[in-house]
């Protein structure tokens, strides 16, 4: 049986990184993957996923609109392929995870779906809800507070350096960042660097993340 | 620091034994833990959890308008406990969850949630969705379709034996039931007996289950 | 394809609870399972795996010099079962554990084997040590350490409670009693109880315990 | 508390692209990690650790004879580190397992170690050995075999292709090369190619890889 696998996290856990090398082990054992991107990204040219590591790989875009279902159906009549990759996860709709689940349930090729769990204002975003009820298996990308907590929120930081509470789930071409931090400094929209002690816990906790 | 987890499930995956025996773990090591149950569910008398083992334990009920934060740290000054168990987690409100969280962030206590990821319709319930998006650890307790594949979905099914699609989220004192099946079965409302082909499947998968 | 488990541990992790919740799952399920036990354990009547929190079930015994695959295969003729399941694992040889493979590789049922990783002086088993390198999953049962940390290591205690460094790997009949340890505390020979401060890691660590 | 990690597979697993990928995370934190490869690894220029998608690392190299907790200790004295990786870890003597077990647990740095488990024979290696007995934790890098299920043996071929039942455990600068299989094929001594029914079992094998 193939599956829908969502593999999610809070920012800058390695997300593309690991999607991509996911990718390539596909291609290393003679076999090929079609890889997604969502359109609104813009931190990169339209069309290519890259890691902050420096691996890259073309894929394809969608938007909302897009049926993925007909699309990667298509896209089967051209070449084969063993795998589907989406990035950008969190932006699909509801209704493009069920698509998502039927390439799955119905082609029976297996789709990977990498996303943020929650938004700057710990709400899911609309393709992560999707997931987190529908997928068939939850993947946590784990990531670190700067006090060596696992980190599982996202804090929107403007220019200035500090944090955003209020605004659109989205903002396109701004000078916002993001960062993770743990529950607890995210309730308390508290920013910090690792100290001594932290340093020591930041330290065991990256031995523990599962997906490295 | 204490974390706050969310064990989900389809139905009759054995959620309820997990919680019995955690919670035992507890009591064996000397140490106490505090219990909750809904106040909707009419499966068994207000105030106890039972597991089809035949394991049962007393427990506090909690409804919708119930404070769990400022009810726990009551219920902390009569006496020292080390962990906090919740049945029937989908039933709890956003706010509750948040609660949960505090406990866990605030007064160190370590708090373990067990419940449903969606209902006969796909939809998560409230209490599902605000765990899957805060919760510090998701852990999902496996259980099978008569197919052998992983159940993830839930049908409601009338007393004829037929599957139900339309109707409320919860039903008091129905003759309806539930049970698991995989995606696909589910999408095709469609119920079965495993065969002889599917019962290897299924002794297989079964050892995968994790935490039985 | 059926596989082989190694399901590890120290003392006292609940192993044979364990055991007999996944054997009943598979009888809920109108399966059926095989289990066997070690003939020199004496904690228990031959023939029979029992848990400490109250659960039992019949057991064929093995001694190091069954056949364990012609012994299972001579089973079939007469019933059909879906799972094989191995109390005290430890003891089995090497080519017992080979013949568990080839129960797995060749009749196509699962085998899960549970027992010690070690002995009170840190050495294998010769069933754990041909399992460690053999078996399809190595799965660790988790117990805790009186200082909160993971116990990894087993210490044999005399009858005055003392920690003994000498003897044979097994003992028949003895006043001997076993606690799990940290590997750090088992190299120290140090016993206690746990404080205020390691309960709080013991309370956050029991959360942790996959298996409960 | 700093832990002992085993992070074992079969061959081209990819083991040194996960060790290199997790002391980046180090760095990419402003940490530092310290890196240890064997001696008598001759894939390789000494001093360096090197991964088949191009990343690679300078590394201390380490034969039977080191002393691996002094050594640590006195690189410490050098300068900070909050890691410790070392590659090739079946190499391990029994007595370097226990040196970075003390180094786990009095110098509190934690240390990973990434190594195969067993011998092209199905004998576990000295290092394996000892680190299956006394690590805390114990993970699997998974690979697959051609037929599509996990690969958990190691065979050695010969020039000619064919796979060799004799010899030393460890060849230094011969013609051999070595390929992973699961237990069946490897018992039977049987090689060959992905079909088209086994490259959709190989399709949905890789999405299960833990680590990627």
């Amino acid at each position: 049986m193939a599956k829908l696998y969502f593999n999610f996290s809070a920012m800058n856990a390695g997300k593309s990184t690991l999607l991509l090398q996911a990718s390539y082990n596909y291609q290393e054992r003679g076999m090929r993957s079609l890889l997604f991107t969502a359109a609104l990204d813009n931190r990169t040219k339209v069309g290519e996923i890259s890691s902050r590591i420096g691996l890259k790989s073309e894929a394809l875009i969608y938007d909302t609109k897009l049926d993925l279902f007909a699309c990667i159906e298509e896209q089967l009549k051209e070449h084969q392929f063993n795998a589907v990759f989406i990035d950008e996860a969190q932006f699909l709709t509801e209704e493009q995870v069920w698509q998502l689940a039927h390439v799955a349930d119905h082609l029976r090729i297996p789709v990977m779906a990498y996303g943020l769990r929650t938004d700057f204002q710990g709400k899911m975003f609309p393709g992560s809800a999707a997931l987190l009820a529908i997928a068939d298996i939850l993947r946590e990308v784990r990531t670190i507070c700067w006090c060596g907590s696992k980190a599982t929120m996202v804090a929107r930081v403007d220019e200035s350096g500090n944090i955003v509470e209020e605004g659109d789930q989205v903002v396109i071409g701004g000078e916002e960042s993001y960062i993770s931090l743990c529950r607890k400094h995210w309730s308390m929209r508290k920013l910090g660097e690792p100290t001594g002690e932290n340093k020591d816990a930041l330290a065991d906790m990256m031995c523990e993340l599962v997906d490295h």
